[in-house]
């Protein structure tokens, strides 16, 4: 099939050669952009005098046309998004269209076409993340009187709110929403006028194509503009850290979901069964989330190895990227969207959380920290706690199940049944958390706090 | 839609859980492997009992007209290959067909179709493989006439034969062949008959399905066998490896065909030009070789963080390892099937390489090895040479252009002109390529001996 | 620092890139390789009259005082272990030993003397895959009457024994072993006489180099032999594999060793405290396991990216893959040394384990296949003890607590009191593992089959 | 060896467990930064009233002390950093030291060291990189008058300035510092006041403890805070992507230093010779830079690895952090020094990047935008200077070999000897490069513009 730069070639490309190189199977979808920064380019173009206004108006009412007809194209007839445009502005303008391409290069359009695709659907994805976040804060929300372990090494710790635990989530999907913030921002910067890599020998006009393409910045250097994919490696690197958070969220749904834990139950809707195994009601969904953590991290793998070594300006090595982003940015939006559907539909169940509850253990930094009121240095107090837990083990008992004899063998600051008393009533998962005074603690007030300003956050993020 | 497994729960799965959840719009490749596997499975139902001689008669035919009729199948209503053959087994054969997953489980079942699949296209990959090996050989035998400089940290090393820079490739590929071969035995195990993880309530054959299957071993322990992925990953690091080297031929092709190094000649068929530079004859095959190797190593990279801390034994997060292979498999063939294309479709041009052999500093060894067999020790005879490459290069000079004074003044072993002229006989491609006594050298005789052993290799293998 | 190579330099390496260049700090450690390489390239010189019997007998006896003073040497001084050998043999020597170098390159030595030591070390690898694997088969077969759930997607599947779930281990690691050999056998080749890149000048006799350095095989491509890391990757990618299977192992400890599920309990002497929390009895050595596993992939991903595009032939890039697989080689080693003493020291805790036996839906499998049994197509049983299952949950029922008459209204099969009594039966966990009938399945008489084999194997290996 | 937690234990640490857990060998270069924090958590204390003034006074000269006898500490001794500075406090102040842990952990504690530690070593970081920036400025503007060959597809594309392709450079550094900024500032955030994981029970002032610890942030959850390690994936990030920079510029100074294309000189002190070919001069420094990029990538992929499926809040998995995060650390910043030594040692040569000026086809796109002057539409103008080009390939001419019949032949816009003087005037380099009309083109101008601003902008940031 003819191809735009045929003009040396004596023979044609490879039919297997061409189907190898041609990218138009996955770039088709910047058609819009692609449109939208050829009519930013025919604003240059006459600013500049290179086309006169009538043949402006021409050209720009045909790439309307254009813009139009997505439906209608024949794309596999077309190498690329670029030539397909170009091609069918000529076949509504003759000869005129044939000015669409001067003084740009396919170099500086495709890195144009995609800063601007990349920057709308970060948008999306963004939107994706702050639908789970706000799924996040309604359970959490919904569960501000539930009390339950928390973990460190998969070990009973101390005893927090479910709040709390959900609000950590809320955190680690805020801190990516400011990760794509932040690539979105290094995608911003506009790269047409700057040709094959040298830049252009007409006096394009790049702030005024910058205004009319939505980017806020110009590209400053022309070789390094069309040789540059940091946007797209800032894209796979912020997909993956989603993906790690996300991959947490799923570890610890499908723990807390396991028989032993029953901690949640999932809805009937968003679990799975057996062919075999009749009793089966199984965590696929966030299974399947965890699953794909690897391809996150695997496309940024690609993507970094596809960088390496590369020399300027353009090599058709980076005509790969768009595969790794269109894959991720698709994946990553589906499993937002049915992360934050799943997380509406768990029920979170006191009652076998309670069975945890019953770990008296989980006091020992609050009975510590008592006996630190009492005057023990704090190493003290903790070796103190530390012999009353072994003791516990060994003669399996629980705290609240020691004597006040047995409490003062481990320490004279146990002096009496007033002491006992307060001993007691620090077992007592309300009275822990409410112990809980610094900012950011689990503390149902603080957890209150976070979730109003979650809430607050998300209502003015949404615009 | 109606699930296999559907009967112990109270809705059913919502719409968007479905499509995330489901595997057939990429597991259906794997049909006829499920057909022969659940053929293989009623013949070990029948033997153990299970079924009648008659029922499994019907079986076996009902399940020859499902294989048939692959393409009338509705598959989107299916959630995985499993259950659309199964459910098409039920549409003939009615209750009868109800039977054929007695004793197996989709765990058991989907390691083995996998296997059988890969086991299939991995003698795939070693063709396409061996089609490239047979491009560089052939090439290699019509360039036995060409020198060239060989090089190391791309400097000018020494005088090479251009059969010996493309026998390389050969020896790098035959040894990715070897790693396939060994990825290939890893997959020959067979897990049917391990059920869901605990084996099944049937005396299942399973040595005689592993035969009817095509399976060498059958997997020791029912657990690892539908835990392990083994096989997966094995696949993703050939394909690493083997991208690896492509990437390395194409780097050398780049550079080569190269302005500057000019020694290659892409076909036009096979290069492409630019949108804006009439000029440009691009060698954009070879670069997209290169530029896909990070999906390989990204898809490696996926693979494992899978796998990475999953607890036994079947999670649906290894659901995933389908699309990661058969993706890279895909496009390895693709790429293996090009290159050796492209490779038969280049020219070595000896005028533009002799520019380089000019260079006669690529000769040092060779003067000192000569200096050696004068007496002198190597290390000194190094150091020599070393003084005058200095003296050449501080007064742009050659090697041939040093007067025997100057040689004298190095050496006292330049001793007169019969030992000048000895040191002249040595700048001369042939006689130093001819000079390399070691096996696997670049001597002609040593390439001709690669380049007779790698046919007899390809025809021996090539059935 | 004086260098080997400095002949035709004007002036001395600067310091600062002589500290970056150098290697010496973690190449010294191939020194009794490259002592013995060097033993064996004199023998090569000798045989083809490079150097006379006398001087190979000096050369012989000076190379065997250097191996001795390793302790004694000034390393520093020296760019890397191939300058120091030889440095200290002129030391010894004179200027007979600057004939050591003859015929060779630090291209060909380098690789040869690394795939040595590699060789070497992964049968002290194996060995400590061995050892781990021991303490699997001790504690499988100590656990031999322990039922304990099965899992798959962390949910109850049906009962197993521990020691099928302990062989399923000692099956992924006797893989690993398969797969050290096959990295071992491929770094088994043997470089020296292949020089710089283009082979010797001299007629070294490979094959007696090879026999003396343990060889098996000689590498066919002087080009290709200095410019191949595949060994490198090999072991990288086996080592990978390999903590994969250790980040199971681990995870599984962790969660069993949980207060929820309190399968395992690990020895005092194997777990850590908490700097403020008196009661945390951790499991850190499991975790560390777990969170090193990302390194192994890492150095694999180092490995590949650092071969990624390499032009022909040795490139000081690769001077990277000695780093990349000494930090994998150590801790690799220092990894399963710790997991089998750890294993060594574990409990298995069949109380706990016992709260969860009373899931009686484990059990559901054996009643489809009872159904079968009785006549009902599996996937109709299926749904039956679906249904079942349901109706349970629902009412807060088990399966024993079934009546007859709620039993038949699931299924007609369940005909009187004789197939109550028959279903009563099928709820044990003895009953249902021994109802395993395929071969490797979890039913008793399979485990310590397997058990038998692996101790056999073991002992085999062990020499 | 005695542990601060140590009380509930029955038996010590096995010794090689102990080695395996310990992270005192490389994390006890956080010493400065825990007594800082130390300082400050002393200060919240006492304003909390948990400590007197007095006690404060001595704790905080205790502390004081503490930090002066770095040196004098048997760091073996102590499991991590933490315990050392307890411990030794413990020493200086008896049973008073005790009380420097109370309300912290080590999990808030390690958190907050890592990240001042990394802070303060990224403003290193940046400084290396604003020295290379330099090195690249001072060359660029050495080099203004300087014209060679840019590159697409290693191929001759346009004339561009040395001074562009040195500033591409410098824009991508540029970027990176954006980067490391932005890792800094995610760094940025106090975790410290959030204790194990649920806060603490006394009312610590986490603003305070911020300002005095120099933190900008607090973080807002606490179980998010101790679980986090993001900061240590953003930098991972930003030297991978500063790495793949520096591999490009490796990339080009190694294929420039080709014999081939001869376009710069290495300064002998900055390259190294061979141990068997005396004339060898090699590039390993940017070799080894190049090299080295895996390791980046890899440790990246450790990290994301290390935080895949970790359920919360801390897990011993993350110790690892430091490892991954120090080593690429210590090597960014040598890299980075040795890179700009380097550059600052290089030469560009005029005459042999002369001999590639030559090639007329660089002027191309110069040409065909001359005819669009004259009325030609671009695509038209394109595909006659194609033929122009396939033209003289076959007739092996150059453009200013074409006589005005031939060009005329190729397009009447080539009327007369007015034209062909205009043609021919086209085919200069000063005139190409000066014609580049864009805003960040290759023009001198242009250039110039870049190098005031990198000047400018490299003075105001080096404070």
């Amino acid at each position: 099939m003819a191809k735009i730069w045929e003009g040396r070639f004596k023979k044609e490309l490879d039919a297997e050669a061409d189907r190898f190189n041609a990218s138009i199977s996955f770039d088709r979808r910047l058609f819009k952009h692609d449109v939208r920064s050829g009519l930013a380019h025919l604003k240059a173009l006459k600013k500049a005098g290179i086309i006169s206004a009538r043949e402006a108006a021409q050209l720009t009412s045909g790439m309307k046309k254009v813009a139009k007809k997505e439906a209608a194209i024949d794309w596999p007839a077309y190498e690329d998004v670029h030539s397909a445009v170009e091609g069918e502005l000529v076949k509504l303008t003759g000869d005129l269209g044939k000015k669409l391409h001067t003084g740009r290069s396919r170099n500086d359009l495709v890195a144009t076409d995609t800063r601007m695709y990349m920057k709308e659907e970060m948008d999306n994805v963004k939107a994706g993340i702050r639908k789970l976040m706000a799924s996040l804060v309604e359970l959490a929300e919904k569960s501000q009187h539930i009390y339950m372990p928390g973990y460190t090494h998969l070990q009973h710790a101390q005893v927090v709110c479910a709040g709390q635990w959900l609000m950590a989530y809320f955190a680690m999907f805020k801190r990516d929403c400011d990760l794509f913030d932040f690539a979105q921002a290094r995608a911003d910067r506009l790269t047409l006028g700057c040709g094959a890599l040298a830049g252009s020998n007409y006096p394009l006009d790049r702030t005024l194509i910058a205004r009319e393409t939505g980017f806020k910045n110009v590209a400053e250097n022309s070789m390094d503009a069309v040789a540059d994919r940091d946007f797209m490696l800032d894209f796979l690197y912020a997909s993956s850290v989603c993906a790690a958070h996300l991959s947490r969220l799923a570890e610890e749904l499908i723990i807390y979901g396991s028989n032993e834990f029953g901690f949640i139950e999932i809805d009937d809707a968003f679990a799975t069964g057996s062919s075999i195994m009749p009793h089966k009601k199984n965590p696929d969904i966030p299974e399947l989330i965890r699953g794909k953590t690897g391809k996150y991290f695997g496309g940024l793998m690609a993507g970094l190895t596809m960088m390496k070594g590369l020399p300027l300006a353009y090599n058709k090595d980076m005509q790969e990227d768009k595969v790794l982003m269109f894959s991720r940015l698709d994946e990553l939006k589906e499993t937002l969207s049915i992360a934050a559907k799943f997380m509406r539909n768990i029920t979170i169940k006191q009652e076998t959380i309670n069975r945890q509850m019953a770990d008296e253990f989980m006091y020992a930094v609050d009975i510590a920290d008592y006996l630190v009121g009492k005057g023990l240095p704090f190493r003290e107090s903790h070796r103190v706690v530390g012999s009353m837990v072994g003791y516990c083990v060994e003669n399996n008992k629980r705290f609240t199940g020691l004597t006040l004899d047995e409490l003062r063998s481990f320490s004279p600051k146990f002096a009496g049944a007033k002491e006992r008393m307060e001993f007691m009533k620090l077992i007592n998962p309300a009275e822990s958390a409410a112990a809980k005074l610094t900012a950011g603690s689990t503390s149902p007030s603080s957890v209150k706090r976070q979730i109003a300003f979650g809430k607050k956050w998300l209502g003015k993020v949404k615009r």
